[in-house]
C-alpha cells in the first residue's frame, strides 16, 4: 500500500539563514508534514522533491515570517545544494543514517575497514549525507588508527570522488607546502620559472583557511584565480602553467568537507593530511609531486622523525597511485619574505621576479631552490644543474615574462588590491637580538588585521631571526582597512608580538 | 590597554528558532561585530553579558526580519540558557575551544585520562560549552577504550555536576532497567510494593526516547511527574516512595547531554551506559540498587556473555561509589506486559495493582521477583522470603494503596490520558505459532502511531511467543489520535508486524 498522499508536502522557501556547509530545514512547528514521534529538533530530516534528495538538520520554528505551516525553509548552503526552486513541492521523512556509517561504527570499535567500505563513507560524504556530528565520527575513528591499505584507499576514493583533470602530456609536474609558514609564497615564483623551462605545472591552490594568505589569494591580487576546467586547460596549453583556486574546480571535494570538520576539532593527524594533499593533486592530473616540508617549533611539523614519517607516508601512497613523490625538509621556524597578506605577498613575489635589490633574499632562495629540484625531472638538467637552470630563468627575466604571460591569460582580477590605508609599528620593547618568532602568533594578527578577506591587510616584516634590534625599534608594521582591525590586531601584538628577543650577551631570551 | 569599547554590542532578540539542544546565535551579515577574518558561519562564538557565558554558533543571516545589523537572535535553547532578556547589550567573540578539548585529543591519540582532566571536561559538558561536534569527539575517543579508573572518574564527575540529593535514612533503594523491552512498566508496581513495606525507593525516571513510552510518560497519565526536589522529597517522607521524572531534578546532566549525542550517532558502549546509570543513581543518593538486563535479540543485550560484562563493570564502579549494585538477567525476547505507550501501559499497571483476572501475568510476575529481590535488602527477610512478601503486599491491597497514596502526593496531572480514538488491528498473514516478535519493530511502530508524545496512541498486543494464531486473527491493535498515526503505523506493520510465525509442526517459521 502507498501512503504517499498522506504525508503532506511543504513548499520551498528561502530563509536567510547562512550555516557555512550544514544543511539547515526551517519547518513550522504546526506544520501538518511533522509527526511528533519522529521529528525533534536537530534532528536529521530528508527532504524529497522531483528524484532530488537532500539530507539537513531541522530547525523548528513558530514564526510564520520565517515559515508558513505549508512551507520548509532552506537556508545556504542547502538551498543551493538541493537545486530546487521556490515554490516547489517537497516531502519530508526523518533522515536514515547512511549505511556507510555502520563502517564508521566498526572503525570506531577498532575494525580495518576495505576498499569498498571506505568508498562508501567517501561517496556519502560528498553527497553531504553525513551531519557533522558524523564527519567528526568518520575522523575521529580514523584519527587512532588507519592502515596502510586503508589510508591508500581513502585517498583513491577522495580523489574519484570529484572532477578528474587530464593533460596532453605524458609528465605533470606540480609542488606543495604543507603550510603554515607565514608569508613563503614560493609557487608565484616556482611556477613562471618551471613553466618557462618548459615543464607543465598546471598549479592548484587553496585559499586561506585558517592562515593570513593562500596562494590562491594572493594570486587573486594580480589575475581571476576562479577559473573552470576548460578555461584552465587553455591557460596551460598557452603557458605551460597558471595559478588558479583548486576549489572552482572541484579536485577532491570530500577533502574539502573533511577539512571544514577537521578544522574546529583541531583534528590534524598525518594520515588525514596525505590523503588531503596526494586526493587533490591525484585528481589535478600530476604525475610528479614535490612536497615542501617546514620544520620549525611553531610549524606543523616540529622535528625531523616527524617529518620523515610523514615522508614516508606520502611516497608510500604515492608509489601506488602513480605519482613519483619527492619531498624536502625546509626552514619553518619563521616567516618567508616579508610581507604577510595578499597584497604584502604578491609584492614580496613581483619584487623577487623583477629582481628588484630589496626583494626578499630568503623568499627568493627558496623558491630558485625548488624550481631547481623540480626542474631536474627534466632528463636533461639531472645532477644538481637544477639550481642553476633556474637563476638563469629568474635572472635573465623569463620567468617574469613568464608570470605576466600567465597574469594575461588568467584575466583581470575583480578584487580591489591596495595595501591598507591604517598602519601601526609594533616595536621591540628592548635592546636584543631576535631569537625565535611565532608563526602562529604572526599568523594570527595578520588576520585580525583583516587578512586574507582584506587583501591590503596584513604585516610587513622589519625583522628575522638573528637580526639586532634596539629599543623602541620596529619588528613589524601592521596594515589594515579600517580602525578596528589595526587596532584589534595592535592589541594582540600588544598581548604577543610572535618575538622571542635574546640579549645581546646572554643566550637565552625573554619575549 | 583594553579595546572593548571598540567592539560594538549588539541587542539580544529572541528568533524562534528551535534547535533541541545546540545553541544558536544569528548574526546580520552586516554587523559591525562581526570582523570578517575571526567570523564565519556555524564558527563557534561566546557571548558575554553582565558576566554571564555562553558558547554558541553561528548562523549569519541577511534578513532584517531575522535580525537588525545590531541585535543578535538567539533560538531556543540558546535563549533560556544565556537567561539574559530581550535588548540585553551582548559581545560577540570568536570562541576559544575548551580548554579540556586538549584532554579529548589526547583521548583520541590513545592516552588515558586523570581524574582532573575527565572533571574539566565534564564540567565543560555541563556548562554547554562543548559544540556537538566536540561532545561527538569525546564520545568517540572514549568508545574505543576506557580504563576502569577513567569510567570510574567519569561517573564520580558526572554525578558531581548536578544536583545530589540526599535522604534522612541510612538506606535508599532504587531500581533501573536497561531498557528496550516495549511495555515492562514494572516500576510503577514495585515501588509502590517496596514503599508500602517500608524501604525509601525515591525513583526517578527518564521520559521515552527512543522507546513508545518511559516510566515518567506512563505515570504522568496517573499524576504530575514534574516534581522539584523539595516537592519530591515531601512525597517521599509521606509515602516511602515516588515516581517522578528525573529532568525536573537535574540529576547528571552531563548524562542528558552526552545522550542527546550518542543517540543520532547510535554509540551505544558498554562504559558510557555504565557511567550513565550509575551517575544519575549515585546523584539521586541511592545506596542498593537492583538493576535489570533484559536479554534478547532484539534487546539491548543479546546474550549471556555480554550481560556478564556489564555486571561486572557496574559493580565494580558501584563498589567503589558506594552503591551496593545487584543485577539480574530477565527475559527480554518480547514485550512485558499486554498494552505498549503511556495510557494503555498505565491500564496494565493499575490491572496488575488490582489484581484485575485480566492483568498480564508476565508484568506480574516480573515485578513481584524484582519487588522481591529489593525487599530481601530488608535483613528480616533474607534468604527467598522477598518475593512471598511481595506477593502478600500486592494481592492484600496494600501496594494498590500505596500507589494511590503516591498519586495523590504527587497531585493531579496536566496530561489528557485517554486511550487513541482511532485503531486498527494487524492480522496473522496465515496460521502457525508465534516464534518471536521483534522488540525493535513493534517500539517504531507504537511511536508511529504517536506514542508517547500522544499519550492514548500505541498497541495493544495479544499474542506472545508460544500463542497459536489462525490466519486473519489480531496480533495486536493500533491505537492513534490521528488517522496519519493510525495509517502510518499500520503501513509500517504492513511492511514488518515484528513477529515471526511458525508452522504449527515444522519448527522454522517465516515471517
Amino acid at each position: 500500500m502507498s501512503l504517499r498522499s498522506d504525508r503532506p508536502s511543504l513548499r520551498i522557501r528561502k530563509v536567510s539563514l547562512d550555516t557555512g556547509r550544514e544543511n539547515i530545514a526551517v519547518v513550522s512547528r504546526r506544520s501538518q508534514a511533522l509527526r511528533p514521534e519522529v521529528f525533534q529538533a536537530f534532528a536529521r530530516v530528508e527532504l524529497r522533491s522531483n528524484g532530488r534528495v537532500l539530507l539537513a538538520t531541522l530547525v523548528i520554528s513558530d514564526d510564520d515570517r520565517f515559515v508558513a505551516p505549508d512551507e520548509i525553509g532552506l537556508g545556504e548552503p542547502a538551498f543551493r545544494r538541493f537545486a530546487g526552486a521556490v515554490g516547489d513541492e517537497v516531502t519530508v521523512q526523518p533522515a536514515l543514517s547512511p549505511a556507510s556509517l555502520d563502517s564508521v561504527r566498526a572503525k570506531i570499535q577498532g575494525e580495518t575497514l576495505s576498499d569498498e567500505e571506505i568508498g562508501a563513507i567517501v561517496k556519502d560524504l560528498v553527497a553531504h549525507r553525513y551531519s557533522d556530528m558524523e564527519i567528526a565520527a568518520f575522523l575521529i575513528g580514523s584519527a587512532s588508527f588507519m592502515s596502510s591499505d586503508e589510508l591508500l584507499a581513502l585517498t583513491r576514493a577522495m580523489a574519484d570522488a570529484g572532477t578528474r583533470l587530464t593533460w596532453p602530456t605524458a609528465e605533470v609536474v606540480d609542488k606543495h607546502c604543507i603550510g603554515g609558514i607565514p608569508g613563503n609564497r614560493t609557487s608565484m615564483i616556482v611556477v613562471p620559472i618551471v613553466a618557462a623551462h618548459g615543464l607543465v605545472i598546471p598549479k592548484t591552490s587553496s585559499r586561506a583557511i585558517p592562515s593570513p594568505a593562500g596562494t590562491a589569494d594572493t594570486m587573486e591580487t594580480l589575475a581571476r584565480v576562479d577559473l573552470g576546467m576548460d578555461e584552465m586547460k587553455a591557460v596551460v596549453a598557452e603557458c605551460n602553467g597558471c595559478l588558479v583556486w583548486g576549489g572552482h574546480v572541484n579536485l577532491s571535494p570530500a577533502d574539502d568537507i573533511l577539512i571544514s570538520v577537521e578544522r574546529p576539532l583541531s583534528l590534524d593527524t598525518r594520515e588525514q593530511m596525505v590523503a588531503s594533499i596526494l586526493s587533490k593533486k591525484l585528481a589535478a592530473g600530476s604525475t610528479r609531486l614535490l612536497i615542501d616540508i617546514p620544520i620549525g617549533p611553531s610549524a606543523k611539523v616540529a622535528d625531523a622523525a616527524e617529518a620523515m614519517r610523514l615522508r614516508k607516508l606520502c611516497e608510500f601512497v604515492g608509489d601506488r597511485l602513480g605519482i613519483r613523490v619527492e619531498v624536502v625538509t625546509t626552514d619553518g621556524r619563521q616567516p618567508i619574505g616579508d610581507g604577510i597578506g595578499p597584497v604584502l605577498e604578491a609584492a614580496d613575489v613581483m619584487a623577487v621576479l623583477r629582481g628588484e635589490p630589496t626583494a626578499p633574499r630568503d623568499l627568493r632562495e627558496k623558491a630558485l631552490r625548488l624550481a631547481g629540484r623540480l626542474l631536474e625531472w627534466d632528463p636533461g638538467l639531472r645532477g644538481g644543474a637544477g639550481y642553476d637552470r633556474a637563476r638563469e630563468l629568474l635572472d635573465g627575466g623569463a620567468a617574469l615574462k613568464r608570470m605576466e604571460k600567465i597574469v594575461a591569460a588568467q584575466g583581470p582580477t575583480g578584487c580591489r588590491a591596495e595595501l591598507g590605508r591604517l598602519s601601526r609599528d609594533v616595536t621591540a620593547p628592548r635592546d636584543g637580538r631576535v631569537a625565535a618568532i611565532d608563526c602562529l602568533a604572526i599568523n594570527r594578527i595578520a588576520r585580525t588585521a583583516g587578512a586574507p578577506i582584506d587583501a591590503g591587510a596584513g604585516l610587513k616584516i622589519f625583522k628575522k631571526i638573528g637580526d639586532r634590534v634596539e629599543a623602541g625599534e620596529p619588528l613589524y608594521r601592521i596594515f589594515a582597512d579600517d580602525e578596528t582591525g589595526r587596532d584589534l590586531a595592535f592589541a594582540k601584538a600588544t598581548a604577543d608580538a610572535g618575538y622571542e628577543l635574546a640579549s645581546i650577551d646572554a643566550g637565552e631570551g625573554t619575549r
